[in-house]
């Protein structure tokens, strides 16, 4: 089989880095383009010197036109906003687009409400909610796929049986969640400061994270029932939610 | 003001080894007897070293009758049942008792329920449950304080005013606590493995643990009402649930 | 024994606020003074929560002229050169100064190659290295005490006995210290951001630490001897390198 | 190409369960018989969650017997002595061995001095020293191949270059290491208890560690000098040593 060639937009981050040690080795992917404006000229083998000797890229200025024509598949793991942005560039080439940001999650009406105006309201609806268990047909056979949210999969993972069986009532779902640092990405601020995450734990954004309104929207799409959730994040002292270091 | 004398049982734990260190600061408290199964005959500044020079006492064994006549206050914090023996052999001592363990935090056939035959019930009546904000005056007065566990303190000081008020509805409530490893105490097991707890987080005894009962009790003889709580404790990677390292 | 009112400068840092835990709990000891630039004209409950009902003083900017006259203590836990400035502004009044800081530490030759230009080079020799161990005598007269900085504290403690004994060769000591992530203070930045640090440590600034000229000044002057080290700091995961959380 | 069948020998401890999570991306690998005493008989995913669905094979007991003949690759994690008894048992099998014990990593003589007597001491030359980057022709052909240990490891690719270069002398080497919690394995301990380890460090075994004359050896035999180490292990509050989470 042919090896994919693959272009990671957004490959600084913590979840690009992630994406980055997943496909360096999948037996079918070969990585042959990276952007990072913050590092851009760098090579990536700087930025992490983990990745020497397995990936020596160069990293590119993020311009849709930068990107090399023979790319199969781009995955976009930038800011919302700028991703929808360069994703309505690429739109009309013969690729595949995975976004593993929030621009393609929600319906318009609930993207204008939780992140403002939508640069390309016309793709919302060609992109494919990447959850695979529950879309695994439509995933497949995607353009777009957007890929959900930390909190939202093991939300909707853990919903999706008891809603589509009745197991519970719909307007009464409470979801605590808890999720390590490095979901807050890469940006040095107070909150993620060490001592100040260390040795304890609190909860942020009750009643107005943007992943309720995905959560919702996700749940409801799948069990054509109206579904309303009480979701209260934490951050606790780890780097991950949903991992453990040993695989 | 003279200082009063103090007893500590069961020094050498996390429970007893951290009011050592908050009675040592005390301006008015003089320790002058420590016990320790496990390590009597040791000096305290021996099994925690950061004790040298503040306090150089030995460990004794866990006997009533070795326990000075001068003694003001007796502190136990022993596993349930030993506690609720000793303080039965003391109880005609005058002296106040503080005891930190489950042994009279329930009512008779509550204990009996969640923890087995008791070894005084005919003491349990006589113990005032120990938080502070609640019960300050009866505390105050009482030969026999009896504290209450971890998890209740977070959930009786944020539910007392909420019931008191009629704001939720007392059969409704729905705890989800999260502590430290210190909690569990300092007995080795895989469960509490550094490896095993480090970058994760489970919800453990759920519906089964022994904090329940006791939660409902308390909110239940302060509001007058039958309180009955949901309750999902979670074990997450630090040393202690209520707890900042500044202060 | 009356109260010695004292004045913390530089309230709402790592330092200050571990020196204001100290001091709450201290029997001789009344807090009436606070400064913190960023926070000025709020509480320190609301900085610090876990200070409610234990002090309620409004943080005031740093003027020398705002300090009342009847404090007994000034503590200084600003950055270097500001502190400098401040105790300069002090130095006529009648009380006890104590600078957590850098400013006094190096002779003023060394301060000028290690920090710049110092701004009131007169005092350095009227400060006492406040390393109670070795200077008991000096630090309770002195007017100003001049605490040593974390590595030195540990290093120093180590050494003195062994320069004093001849035990080592004061040209070939080398010295691997490890530091939690308080000990860089509250400032975010990538460096301390909790995913970078936690599962990690590093090595930093090898041979070009501010602490290392610290530990030859203060080991040569208590030895006589010309000490030269080779100081290697380490960053390693926790809050602090001195510091167990039950005591 | 056809994929070699491995067995892993002492896949529930944690060198076991990483070696698992590398080879079940391998693509020419299929993972077809594990054991574990203490969890023989259960399937590899109850003991470990992550791995259901990846791999669903049943535990078996350490019996060289039960291993297929079938069989190219055999991995063993285990105990030492344990280790060599298996391997000895194996010998004769037209497999390749990879031992991730202790076993095969010293002379004879030193293996009796700090391991004590050896099951099989006539096997130990056929073994070759999983060092790749030195030994990596070796390796490629080798039946037996010893991985070395985790300090070892570090210390010897950091200093093979220096030695083989004439850098330093081979008699003032100091090796100053940090190592997680994990390489102490899997058996619960107060040394490894998460509330003993958390917020610490603490140097130990400090000129008797089993790992100090496997680097002597090691860069011996590499450099043709006598080398002589100084070794000083640390425990630090982590995981892993070698191991950043991202990558």
């Amino acid at each position: 089989m042919d090896k994919k060639k693959v272009a990671i937009l957004g490959a600084s981050g913590y979840t690009g880095s992630d994406l980055l040690r997943l496909l360096l080795v999948h037996p079918n992917i070969e990585i042959t383009h990276l952007t990072a404006e913050k590092h851009a000229g760098r090579m990536i083998s700087d930025v992490f010197p983990h990745l020497r000797g397995f990936l020596d890229l160069e990293l590119k200025p993020l311009k849709s036109k930068l990107i090399p024509k023979d790319i199969d598949i781009v995955f976009a793991a930038l800011p919302h906003g700028t991703s929808a942005q360069v994703i309505k560039e690429l739109f009309e080439r013969d690729i595949k687009i995975i976004d593993l940001g929030a621009d393609f999650r929600l319906s318009n009406k609930n993207y204008k409400k939780w992140y403002g105006e939508h640069p390309c309201p016309e793709l919302i609806k060609k992109a494919v909610y990447g959850i695979t268990e529950l879309n695994r047909d439509q995933v497949k056979k995607a353009k777009l796929v957007s890929n959900p949210g930390c909190y939202p999969t093991s939300a909707i993972l853990g919903l999706a049986p008891v809603l589509k069986n009745n197991i519970a009532d719909q307007t009464s779902i409470i979801i605590d969640s808890k999720s390590g640092v490095s979901g807050a990405g890469r940006s040095p601020s107070l909150d993620y400061h060490y001592s100040e995450v260390n040795e304890g734990l609190k909860a942020y954004k009750i009643g107005e994270h943007r992943h309720m309104p995905e959560i919702e929207e996700a749940l409801s799409n799948y069990s054509g029932l109206k579904v309303q959730v009480s979701f209260t994040p934490h951050l606790i002292p780890m780097d991950r939610g949903f991992y453990r270091p040993y695989m």
